[in-house]
């Protein structure tokens, strides 16, 4: 745990809060499920050992210092870890990777039973090799909202593989879309 | 403005602050520059008429209540009125708005020039028609970071276009990514 407290976000005051009752739960959750993002999987070191998961939400936000966010869903059981964790591992995953990806998203499963695909950092923390990148970095902020927590992370290390510096157009990454997996491509360029 | 103070992400302090300066800002670049995200434009009302920008960092962190995340950079012109505002209204893009994403993403135009594709709400926010849907909150809460802004958002109204509901797979969302546009479709779907 770092010594940042956790910051909450109210709900306005006020007759705005009337308001808020009428957007519907449904109307919220069919425009955002047709909002894409890219994939990432998100890994860090427990003291029960090693926990990941799936997340589309991580997006940088600073390059000096390198900060990035991303928000993890109090659903999953894998969330605790990651949140209350120091230092966690970004990876950023390309359409070659929709396997584990598929895995990292799966409960009831051991998600590092192949011990082939992972290995660790002399930090303690799994890495995944076939990332497109990962990007270590420890939480410097922590926003508690409704049913989910805002996690800031400034990256203290970083691997970006060859084909996504030098050939970012053949790095396809995976894109998460209305509950199925995308790749983009030459062919999805409209402009 | 709302009553929330904005709050600061600060650096970790002790030895890992060493560790940050072994991440290249190339690196860094790199990896999200191939990290791809749906587009959004996020526009308000502000003292001297409308201004909108173009924003590819919208996530939604929570149903409810309805909260949405996204980052502003200090680097765009139209940040501090966002940045600023009490309402705002964030529309999310299809591929067939890709000249109206393109608009809110250049400088040195007039983005409301075109009186035909946009109005204003009874509240004074101007919505884009022809977004694949828009919602309109209340900014509740600002974090500061090195070089952008994180805004957190509840959402009061909002409107989904009825392809978007009850078509979701031609709803073709605008997709961002290395510099380029996409657009995602049943061809690009990989599982």
């Amino acid at each position: 745990m770092t010594s940042q407290a956790a910051h909450e976000v109210r709900p306005p005051a006020g007759p705005a809060s009337a308001f808020a009752e009428t957007v519907s739960a449904d109307d919220f959750k069919a425009a955002f499920r047709n909002h894409p993002a890219g994939v990432s999987v998100i890994t860090t070191q427990s003291a029960d050992g090693p926990v990941g998961l799936t997340a589309s939400s991580v997006f940088s936000v600073s390059v000096n210092p390198p900060l990035l966010v991303f928000s993890l869903s109090t659903h999953s059981s894998s969330t605790p870890a990651i949140r209350d964790a120091e230092t966690i591992v970004i990876h950023l995953m390309g359409a070659g990777q929709l396997e584990l990806a598929k895995t990292f998203a799966t409960s009831g499963i051991d998600r590092f039973a192949d011990t082939s695909i992972w290995s660790r950092l002399v930090t303690g923390e799994p890495i995944l090799h076939s990332a497109n990148a990962w990007l270590r970095g420890r939480i410097v902020n922590r926003i508690e909202t409704g049913s989910s927590t805002v996690v800031a992370v400034q990256v203290l290390q970083m691997n970006v593989q060859d084909k996504v510096e030098h050939d970012a157009e053949n790095a396809h990454p995976l894109v998460y879309h209305n509950r199925a997996w995308h790749s983009l491509s030459e062919a999805s360029v409209v402009g």
